[in-house]
């Protein structure tokens, strides 16, 4: 059983379970486990380490429209280092002010392999689902793709300094409440955003009409990117990149241009059916299935 | 730097940290990671581990007084079967049913080692911390000790199902909320009677007078030890039992009684000074800690 079969049977028949968060009782609530070998390349500093970790469950409340409240975090390594440990508190409690959220402490374990689990808990009464979107309405996606991808590149590399700015996203918190009231559907860029459009099409049952010229591409993965190909995989289909992929009626788009403290930009349209489509092509739903390692 | 050292410099300066559950806007929350290696004995079942594993969160919710919202767990283990998942999740769902609460899904990941990560979040507006206990206080636990202690053995002994009922314990939510009024101090005893007791006269600036002989003692205990130091080790030191360990004035204890759901037990009396004392002879500030496995 793959990781997406284990998540459809864990939340089958969960109320509140299924999209970017749970919700209940006016809460959003999220949680995520990341650990070394998939999800921290060498040259990870633990203070990114807790940046991401925390970022990533944030990045879940805020595609739900939500503001967020707190974010706890179990840092769990094989040696309980004080000044790893510091710098991951750091890196936890910067990107939750980042946000205008409480970093409010956790858990310590030790374990074989450095391990975070992260929990971000938001309020909202009125949650955006992956479910709502309308054919017609426009697909859009905040900020540009392909960061992290880059990223673990220039990890690869040894430019561990650089790779660790990118590795640090801004979750969209912000943005993420400025569209609530206008977004029809909406979920994060965690898996890629072509995966991420499937799971939008899924859950609104509609099909999708992508235009690939128009992605918001980050401008490191052309200087990392061996050839238009891999320049694909980077900005599309690797994720990681914790970016709002939503859908929004025409009329409302420059007042959500407006509210929005990102670049929003369209990358397509919601259509009949359930056919997804870039440039007459389809898009297969392929991306970051941990499962799949 | 063990465990306890790493707690206090992640809880240094965060505001609301510290306690059993981080106190924010009216939330508490809390978060655990456990593994097989420390604990799940061979023959835990799935169904024991989720319950248990999102129960230990529970009772730190109880710990602060707060009634609980909800829960959500990461479950990461070498492979995603199908029934160990769906067996995990129920006894989740069912810790969460016993205290009113919501298990709302959660993440899945694979790693080396069967791993879980719980996270509760309760309400309440007047949280009991462990700071408020006065001298003439009478210290109380709830239920039993020793119950974890015991199955440990049990499983050891290959008497794995009486182990696995005896390790899915209810979380004392029900009875926190009733005690939220009257207890001036309070925590759960999951690293242990002794330790518990440490760390109330710690936060609360006292000291604590114990009479060993009234300790409540899981029948079980006698069954498995293999004489009296043992049987100490097993009720006092060891842990994991998940009952309240609480303060109250004498003059409240007869009402906190008619308000419980289980039995409570006096077992000593707070004192002025910082000695832990009993019959006589100093308590040691032993129990279970991670960071010394």
């Amino acid at each position: 059983m793959d990781e997406r079969a284990a998540l459809r049977l864990l939340d089958a028949d969960l109320p509140g379970a299924g999209d970017d968060a749970a919700i209940v009782d006016g809460l959003v609530v999220t949680t995520d486990m990341l650990h070394e070998a998939t999800d921290f390349p060498a040259g990870t500093t633990r203070y990114t380490a807790g940046w991401r970790s925390v970022g990533a469950s944030l990045s879940d409340v805020a595609a739900m429209g939500a503001t967020a409240t707190c974010a706890v975090a179990v840092y769990a390594a094989v040696e309980l280092d004080e000044t790893e440990l510091s710098d991951f508190v750091q890196g936890a409690r910067d990107v939750c002010e980042a946000v205008s959220a409480e970093y409010v402490g956790g858990d310590l374990d030790t374990h074989d392999e450095f391990t975070t689990a992260s929990t971000a808990i938001g309020r909202t009464d009125d949650p955006v689902l992956r479910s709502g979107a309308q054919p017609g309405d426009l697909l859009c996606v905040t900020g540009e793709l392909g960061r992290s991808a880059a990223a673990v590149r220039l990890f690869e590399a040894g430019e561990v300094e650089r790779a660790n700015d990118l590795f640090c996203f801004t979750p969209r918190v912000e943005t993420g409440v400025a569209l609530r009231d206008s977004a029809t559907a909406m979920m994060d860029s965690s898996d890629g955003l072509a995966r991420s459009v499937h799971q939008l099409a899924e859950a609104s049952d509609c099909g999708f009409e992508l235009d690939w010229d128009a992605l918001p591409v980050h401008d490191v993965v052309s200087e990392v990117a061996t050839d238009d190909a891999d320049r694909r995989t980077l900005s599309t289909y690797f994720g990681e990149d914790f970016e709002l992929v939503f859908t929004i009626p025409e009329d409302d788009l420059d007042t959500a241009r407006a509210a929005a403290s990102v670049q929003i930009t369209v990358v397509g349209r919601a259509t009949e059916g359930s056919d997804i489509i870039a440039d007459g092509e389809s898009v297969p739903d392929r991306g970051y299935t941990h499962g799949d390692d």
